[in-house]
Parts: structure tokens; C-alpha cells; sequence
């Protein structure tokens, strides 16, 4: 399985801290120190998950090395839906007119978008598929509680868009030399540690310092077990692209694997978490920069629990 | 791939016709006319997708030939869900206490159950799984508007369990001899033929007729190329297991078939149309009748819009 590329979008819209101190009685200095976060994008009012997605697919367009036609698997993740009956992989279906496609969307919350890589690896083992397409967009603002003073300042919206195939298609392409996901409704404080019930209060985290410790966990020892089974070592890692929720998790995730924080792609310092969205869009910003032989871990931790982790190499 | 137990899940609270004749002007008899819904049935106040997966489960647990605990995939499909981040696919795993499973939820609107089974072949396919789990469930009326004309009195609510393995468990198991999907957000009208947008409405059909004509058209093409693609005729297929939107559409696809209407499984005058867990209630409702060498096609198509079919033999 190759990925052939990754794109992404982020509004332009900028939330700074300073928005929150009216809203929750957050202040910049406390954000900061609790969660890394100095700004957050946010949609203008016509955007929304689809759009976003559309967006993101239209910043990569002219690299992909074919027509967007081909593709014959479109995947959507998103826990921040628009519409969940015309989710957003239908509507990039019918934006791009890639009629006879296999189209779904996926909620595995933060993780989803290394559950949706798992699940084009199964349609290209049955030779179901050869060309996929994975949206990833979240709509934070459509579900949060600005008022909400635990987590209303830590999130963004943004969405990516990547094109896999089951063949080598050109020699940029990455090749993925493992992925694996699991769920981890079992521990701690499972499906209740962060929810986003629409008719029902909207996202909140009702207990933060449990996903903190769960997220540290799993995101270090997904990476170190992905990277076993592939026989690479950590020492030869060259980016390690986490889940972009907060910086103090990412810092311990650094420190428990000892790998250089300079390695660490961080995009949630000014995007916020943007969900699903955040490792995709952390892998968009390295993937064309990459050189031949270089690896990249994408490890993630979210809601439900969940987990799961992805090896590239060029 | 073969399907070891059926089972499903219907809220006791009947809704009949009559109750919507203060709320949006529809009486008994145009309904009966337009849809041949009588009865739906609606939650009670604690109930949920959550609930009533694990209510579908319950009710054919003690018919699993083997400890829930062995499953290793577990999907849900919603595109009502109460919690797009704890997902109904996490609230089981915990439930359940299935650790280390690979757990996710879905939506392809109408259609998931047969999306999530083809996942699940996927699944098998790479070995990365031997037994899954899929629920389906819809909370139709947590997203409806009463007062709609159009569609609020076609909703019911429900939930079902499905579970699978790559290998045979015992000589009751049906197997899986075919299954597919499509998307079809290209057609007619596409991701805008049926909505559910938590922020933005909820539940609605714009036009009814688009999906009528288009429901007919796949459901019954979909049977067709299932059988054929498996070597069996129409003539041997003693279980016929549509999406039951609407029994104009159902008796329009036996017709196109020329399907005897004896063979089809009807549940929707009593339940309404429980979205995507409709087909697999049907299913569930012959299962475990079913005898030795019978064939059963379900053939759905919904929102997005989507199409799948799956033939199963005892």
C-alpha cells in the first residue's frame, strides 16, 4: 500500500486565546501552560466538514499523479459531521463525479484517520479497490461550548485529504509498512473521557488528566510496536507525527520514547486540536518534503478510547 | 466469511399513524397509501443507539456459540448516533469488556449494514481479525422534526446485532457467498436525497420521488448481480431482505424482479423505516429459520446515496 499524496486545509480565520477570556474565563498565560495552544482556526460561516474536505483535496489537486477519477475507494472520517446521511465522502464523491466508487465515513474520533488507512488496507487486500481516497475534516466550532471552561479553547477545525494506492504509482510515493488500530472502550474512562453528543451537550471532556495519561501510554507504545513489527528502529525515525492535542502529552510522548522533540511535527500550537485531522494535517505539512529512505510514524489517541499508529518510508 | 447469529432490538413503545395527524396534518390513511407504515415503534427516555445495540445483543447472547469476548472486530453503523467520539462500536467494547479489539463505527445513511459487513471481509481478508461484531442502530426520532410533512411519520427506531466469523463456527452458520456496495452521490440528487444534519435540521427527505425511483432501481440491480456473480438464480432464493423505506418501493423491486411478494421480508408496517439497522432487523427475523441450503439476498440503498447487497446460504 502506497500514499501517493496528502493535502490539507485549515480556515483562515484565527482565534487567539484572548477570544476565551470572555467566553470560559480562560486567560492566554493558563492556556498556554495547560495545553501548548496560543491560536485556533475557525470556519467562516458557509464552511463546514464537506466543504473543508473539498478544500483540502483542491490544495493537493494539481500534484496527484492521476485523475482524481480513478479513485475507486472514498473514505470520510469525521466525529463533527455536517450531515451523517450525505456524510462527506459522498459529497467529494459527487464534487469529483467518481462514479462507482465504494463510499462510507468513519468515526473512531481522534484516531480515525489511521482507522480509515486500516480499513483501505483490507479493500486492497480483497482487491476490492486500488485507488482510495481519505477525507479527514472536523467542524469543532459546530459542537462546542464556548462557555465550556475545560475544553471550549482547545479545539480547531480543519480537514486533509490522501490518495493511496495498492501499487507503486510514482517514486515520491510513501510507502506504508504498517498500520494498526484498537479500540480502548475498556480502560480508564472509555466512551465517557471525551464526548461530542449532538443532541446533547455538544463536545466536552469530562475528565481530562485520564485521556492525558491514556494518550502518553498508547501514542508511545503504538510507535515503538509498529516499529518493532516493521524491523525499523526508533533511532531511524525521522519525523514522529502524534495526535495534535495538547503539548504537555506530546512532550512526555517525546521524553518516554527519548526521541528528539525537534523531530516531533507540532501543528497545534496555532490549529488547535482539529480531531481526526490533526495527525493527517501534521503528515500533509512533512509529506512533500520527505526524502527517499526517510520514515515517519503517525501515532494517534482519541476518544472512545482508540489508538493506532502508521509507518511510512519514501 | 460466514454469520454465526442474527439478533435484534425493537423499543416497546408503539407510535401508531394517528399521532401525527396533530403534529404535521398526515392521516392514517394517506400514510398507509403513500409508505404502508401503520406502526413505528419510538425509544423511551433513557434509550439511545447505545442502548439499543446492547439491548440487540442481549437478546441473542445466549444463542452465540461462543464467548463475546473472542470477538476481535467490532463496527458500529449509525447516522443517529447519541455520541459521534464514544461511539456505539466503544460503548459495546466496554460493555463487553472486549479488550483489544479493533473498534470503529460507520455510515454509508441506510446502507451500513452491508458496508460493515464488506469492512469486515476486509478485516478477514488481511487476518487481521476472526470474529466481528457489527451493530446497527437508529434513533430516528431523537433527529425528527414532528411537524414535517414529508418524512416525520416514516421513522422508526431499532437496533441489531450481526455476528461473524472467517472461519465456520457451527453447521448453523450462514455463509457469506457475495457481498457489495456502492456509492451513488452522482446520481439524481445525491448526498442532498435524504439528511440528517445534527446542527441544521435534522431528519429530512426533500424529495421523495428522486429516492423512490432510484431505491428501485438499485435494490433490484443489486440482487441481480449478487446471484449472478455467485452462480445462483433468482428462481432458488427463498428469503429476499430489502431496505424497508417504503412498501411502494419494496413491492416495485419484486415486481422489477418478479420476485413473488411471499418471499419478501416486510417489517416495516409495524416498525417504520429503522435506517440503516432495517435490513439487518429482517435478516435477524428469518435467521434462525432458515434451513440447511436456503438462500437469503438483503439488498439495501439509502442516503448519499448508497447501495449494497449480500447473499447469505444456510
Amino acid at each position: 500500500m502506497y500514499i501517493n499524496l496528502a493535502s490539507h486545509y485549515i480556515p483562515s480565520n484565527i482565534i487567539p486565546n484572548s477570544y476565551f477570556f470572555d467566553k470560559n474565563g480562560m486567560d492566554d498565560e493558563t492556556i498556554v501552560r495547560k495545553s501548548g495552544i496560543k491560536n485556533r482556526r475557525r470556519t467562516s460561516a458557509n464552511e463546514n466538514v464537506n466543504t473543508m474536505a473539498i478544500s483540502a483535496i483542491e490544495n493537493g489537486l494539481n500534484n496527484l499523479p492521476y485523475n482524481i477519477t480513478e479513485v475507486d475507494l472514498i473514505i470520510g472520517a469525521t466525529y463533527s459531521p455536517y450531515d451523517t446521511v450525505g456524510t462527506l465522502a459522498h459529497v467529494v464523491q459527487q464534487k469529483y463525479g467518481i462514479s462507482g466508487a465504494i463510499v462510507f465515513s468513519v468515526s473512531s474520533a481522534c484516531s480515525s484517520f489511521v482507522n480509515a488507512i486500516e480499513i483501505a488496507e483490507g479493500y486492497f487486500a480483497m482487491g476490492k479497490a486500488k485507488k482510495a481516497l481519505i477525507v479527514t475534516s472536523e467542524h469543532n466550532w459546530a459542537y462546542l461550548n464556548e462557555s465550556d471552561p475545560i475544553s471550549a479553547h482547545l479545539w480547531g477545525d480543519g480537514a486533509s485529504a490522501v490518495f493511496l494506492s495498492s501499487q507503486r504509482v510514482t517514486d515520491k510515493d510513501h510507502e506504508v509498512l504498517g498500520v494498526n488500530t484498537e479500540g480502548h472502550a475498556t480502560i480508564g474512562r472509555g466512551p465517557n473521557g471525551v464526548c461530542l453528543k449532538p443532541f446533547d451537550g455538544g463536545i466536552s471532556m469530562p475528565d481530562g488528566r485520564d485521556v492525558f495519561y491514556n494518550a502518553i501510554k498508547y501514542m508511545s507504545e503504538k510507535t515503538e510496536s509498529i516499529l518493532e513489527k516493521s524491523g525499523c528502529k526508533l533511532a531511524d525515525l525521522n519525523y514522529l507525527i502524534p495526535h495534535q492535542a495538547n503539548m504537555r502529552i506530546i512532550n512526555k510522548v517525546a521524553e518516554t520514547l527519548n526521541f528528539p522533540i525537534e523531530k516531533v511535527v507540532i501543528n497545534m500550537i496555532e490549529f488547535g486540536n482539529t480531531g481526526s485531522a490533526s495527525s493527517s494535517i501534521g503528515y500533509s505539512q512533512v509529506f512533500g518534503s520527505m526524502q527517499k529512505g526517510e520514515l515517519a510514524v503517525v501515532t494517534v489517541f482519541g476518544g472512545g478510547y482508540s489508538s493506532g499508529a502508521m509507518l511510512v518510508r519514501v
